[in-house]
């Protein structure tokens, strides 16, 4: 990975999680990482948030067909055009993934992010996947996913 | 849906689950249902033979770019060139969808599935997914996933 | 392919070209193939109708993430949920494309099918393309579409 | 577009035109534009090179699953997943598409840039479109692309 920074994906959806969504978010800009979001509202909009004022950079991978649908905390934009098969592209983008809440669509991105072998740490609120870690706090989902792609 | 006969989705992989699939398949043909999956080995080549020797029609959806992937049961053959994005494709096919066996990707797809309305049943021995209805036996899967589209 | 049929892409647009696409629809079913279309009106209905009533079996592969967009002579429909991206299953899952008429998607699906290796015939009146071989009529772009895959 | 850079993305492919194509990087860069490209060889490598040279901000949107395939010069990667169709994300990611030579994939993305509403520009040396605006120096293309989203 020379070359580039680490990516982390921040995935999920809720309003009742956004506040930790947004520590997510600060915390993976923090150590370094580029934060990969849907680039929708809720968690996807917050974690952005979190990463932009810690001065880290964010990236949106849209579903639809404008740039216009993208949260104002996204630096670069990606205008996939795919609807939910864009859930495929965000779980694959993250060098690891982090689930914060989240319902159906979540689901379908910790199991591809799963599938492609990509580390996934489930946030306590997110969905419960068996073989899947969790973690308690935001601080011990960003140790556990930058430990899981540094092995 | 005048015009068209019901499609029934087969998800799941998994060698242990191949005569569970082969009877999905069967009872799906017989109550006259086109019976759709990915299009290649294990649960989504026997649930196709299933229904093919039923005398039903299938339909094989491919993630690869070229038709040679696809299972001898296949009567159409759909080449998506998406790789894994496919899944999304399986599940948003089918009018319901019924789990047989299945890892990660399987997990993927009910959660397309979820989020786009269809009915999921899940056949024991597949994935846990709190919200998802499970049945015990083919007939009991055939049943419910028939019910839920006639609602 | 040993135990599927033949399956001709008809890929353009434009309500000029209906009564053109109705007779290339027809011929390939007379001729034993699987006409397979992008699911939705104008050339992508008229193929699909033209090989229904000459009792041949027709496949729509439509953008979006309903099965009720299709168009009534569809027997058996694909929904990718993948929007204009859902112009490369058309192509592949050809094994050949006659376009007929078009616009910008079809030029799209040509550039597609030709990077996937598939034969195109574009029709007269089609867009015009270096490179891709051009038929005056229906029965000439059928007969060159059918030689091609023969090769 | 407050709060994001414009993205433009030069498509492409060929030895030849990789001097045109950092020629275009760097001029982009120069302008303040974010350089975005199918991340891989040929032109997608040195339009990039050529942006992050004169210190810009570079955008690659891969086809495969791993960000091992994205060359030296992206920034950031976005790992798709879904092959050629990932031609469409690339097309659409662009508030504005430059053509540096290029073959069957470009004329696919040059068809679905055109059916988004995205303005396109080819260099002499890319596919002859009819109604596609052309230019003879990437100076040229640079400020007819810009000029298009200006207005």
């Amino acid at each position: 990975m020379a070359g580039r920074h680490v990516q982390v994906s921040v995935i999920g959806s809720g309003a009742a999680h956004e506040a930790v969504a947004l520590e997510v978010g600060r915390l993976l800009a923090e150590r370094g990482c580029v934060v990969v979001t849907g680039g929708l509202d809720e968690v996807m909009a917050w974690a952005l948030r979190g990463a932009r004022e810690a001065g880290g950079t964010t990236l949106a991978i849209l579903p639809g067909e404008t740039h216009a649908a993208a949260n104002e905390w996204a630096d670069q934009v990606v205008v996939t055009g795919i609807g939910h098969a864009r859930n495929l592209a965000v779980a694959a983008s993250g060098d690891a993934v982090i689930a914060v809440g989240g319902s159906w669509g979540t689901l379908a991105e910790i199991g591809f992010a799963m599938r492609l072998g990509r580390p996934v740490v489930v946030l306590e609120g997110g969905p419960a996947v068996e073989g899947v870690p969790r973690a308690a706090t935001p601080a011990d989902a960003v140790d556990l996913a930058l430990a899981a792609i540094a092995r």
